[in-house]
């Protein structure tokens, strides 16, 4: 198993293009970007070191397929390589990892499958750059609304096509990527929990049955701008003073809400924009974004119509015009019960302890289990953090991860 | 005088180089750029037409000189050209009108001056291009700190050496535009409101004796990025959570005071930057401007004091860390007691209504103060409004203004 260590710890720094993970800026390696493409290409080599047929699909997504037969099935493993802005090196890298691992295992003791397996290294799955999460998912199930993300941009003005095309891709083929039914016939995704449940229950292994997928709010406030010197106190309409207190009612309605009800629900302010923002001017707006999520849709959506009823008094106490826009409404996602029940079974014959759990970020596997049954599986990670340069996990659990994996796939392309 | 009303009204659209003054962006004329400089070829053409002696000094201030006798006193009016991002066409070009305007008025009627009088368009007054204000006049006073500024940057990383040399100047002579006290005798300074006293109280003219200067503070909250979805809420160190409170504690402290002092203070949360300001990820950084005024100093500093006070409750109650900078903490100014009667006595002479109040804005004249007996002179302006694209005051008010400067120059230079 020293060797499996070895080969699992040199793959995840080859995967993140790095000569070592502590790294103290992270890693950024947005979507669509060659940044993205360079550890795709990382993701190209090892698939062909393994034996695996390798291509990239319209959308970008690369395959990796040891295929067995045209006419077999198709069971299908994977996560993505794309980072948030200064991002850890184990969010999705460890779900492509661990299923290039599975693989090697089953190759390494010559077992033969009776089905093809394929592992997908989905594109763009973080929205820090577009703030659109999982393109490359939603491309494979044919939800993906071209038409709608024409217009979307990057922070430097980059359309999507324009970064699409920049990868040698053809925008207009992208929704070619989309897959039939009989195309695949489920699929699996492993990633970091990016919570602290599994470290703090001490399980091995978090089998995931629903994913909370957000509903977002934008709080646009309309003030009034004037000279913050020469403008009495009693004569303003501050944007920012009118809204501000909203962060407060947030905070206090979800943890309420944590306090009274079985089901969790998280809710952030986690963007603010102030205009003009100079320091002798009164902000005349105040544009907040909001991110509320449960697997509950319904507490989601009594928490958003709290919200709004709140913003009404705000915009009548303090003389601003307030709006409130629904930016994403994402129904939460239950995952397939026989998946699930099969990779309990998978970690009982290991002997990993495990946690049935939610997910309260959304992966990839979420769009994927609108066409095909599916599962998810989380390992630990360090107290719970994700998103940042501390990101980590130990190569125990990454061992622990591809077990799972390779025990899952030989036994459901098992061929007697 | 309806002569007089037109001569106004086409030399404040020359001023604004514009055809017409409603412009729905208004004017964006930072501080040492093209656009500034286009302003002051406008006064240079405008003062040659009047005779006038045109120079510039080596901090870029434009100086027109009605020269008498090398060895008399020289008498200074003016204000400065550069405006705010999308400001107005009065904030500081009314100043520079009005004191031509006197000067054409005192010409017209063949009137020959004891003393030599100077107008002065102060280069930079606003702070909107590199977060410092009134440069121009700092430097005249040797006020200017090069050193300090050396670092400075605008929005786009330019230095302000860079955009001093990219005006033709020399950064290194800057400091040798301080004029030696003998240089001057006195200085006046026009300006609108940007408030509401005058039209509330229906006052032609008012006449400033104090003004109030800004304590600025800088908040800065460190909490603990984290992803919106999978972290618990009694599990977070939102900093954006932990600081939106100080914003509703600012306003309501600065009602407080206002009601149980009868020196006026403002103070106002003007800019706010949350970091990373992405939706899925949970507030790691917030900073905080504000900008406290009163003329009465020990407000400002009790204000201060509590708001240091409030930040370190947020930090214990929210396990964040916080941080109080003083960006700025500059004592209030009182104006000349001689010149502020004699204005007094100007406008009652021409049947003028006065108001004697304090600035809550910061002047150009309040650096001339600290070497010159000094007087702030304000019109009205429509509803308070500045900064902005509504900013106006109407002709009227500006032919009061010049008058009452055309009245005093004369006043103060009769050789009888």
């Amino acid at each position: 198993m020293n060797k499996l260590n070895k080969w699992m710890g040199n793959k995840l720094c080859e995967l993140n293009v790095t000569e070592a993970m502590d790294v103290s800026d992270g890693f950024t390696r947005l979507g669509y970007t060659k940044e993205e493409l360079s550890a795709h290409h990382q993701f190209i080599k090892i698939a062909s070191e393994l034996g695996l047929t390798n291509y990239q699909d319209q959308a970008g997504n690369q395959w990796a397929v040891w295929e067995i037969d045209k006419n077999a099935p198709t069971i299908a493993v994977g996560s993505h390589l794309d980072t948030v802005y200064n991002g850890g090196g184990y969010d999705g890298v460890v779900g492509v990892l661990c299923a290039l691992a599975a693989i090697k295992m089953l190759k390494d003791k010559q077992f033969t499958p009776g089905k093809n397996i394929a592992v997908i290294c989905f594109i763009s799955e973080e929205s820090a750059r577009f703030g659109v999460s999982t393109i490359g998912s939603k491309a494979l199930v044919g939800e993906l609304e071209k038409t709608d993300l024409a217009t979307v941009t990057d922070s430097e003005g980059i359309t999507i096509k324009q970064a699409v095309e920049d990868m040698g891709l053809t925008w207009e083929d992208i929704e070619q990527a989309e897959l039939g039914k009989d195309d695949l016939e489920q699929f699996v995704e492993l990633h970091i929990e990016q919570g602290k449940q599994l470290q703090e229950n001490n399980a091995n292994i978090g089998i995931v049955e629903g994913i909370a997928r957000p509903i977002r709010l934008i709080v646009k406030v309309s003030g009034m701008a004037n000279h913050t010197g020469t403008t009495p106190m009693n004569q303003r309409q501050d944007a920012f003073v009118a809204i501000a207190p909203l962060v407060s009612f947030v905070n206090e309605e979800a943890l309420k809400i944590n306090r009274e009800q079985a089901t969790p629900l998280v809710a952030t302010v986690s963007t603010a924009h102030v205009k003009p923002n100079a320091m002798n001017i009164i902000p005349s707006e105040v544009e907040l974004g909001i991110d509320i999520r449960s697997v509950d849709d319904d507490l989601k959506k009594k928490l958003a119509e709290n919200i709004k009823t709140y913003c009404l008094e705000m915009e009548k106490k303090y003389h601003v015009a307030v709006t409130v826009t629904n930016l994403v409404d994402n129904h939460s996602i239950r995952l397939d019960e026989t998946t699930k029940q099969k990779l309990i079974d998978v970690c009982e014959t290991l002997g990993l302890t495990t946690r049935v759990m939610d997910s309260g970020a959304g992966h990839d596997v979420m769009n994927m289990a609108s066409k095909w049954p599916c599962g998810l599986i989380f390992i630990p990670c360090l107290d719970g953090i994700s998103h940042q340069p501390d990101e980590f996990t130990a190569t125990e659990n990454l061992v622990n991860g591809a077990k799972v994996l390779e025990n899952y796939l030989q036994t459901e392309t098992q061929t007697e």
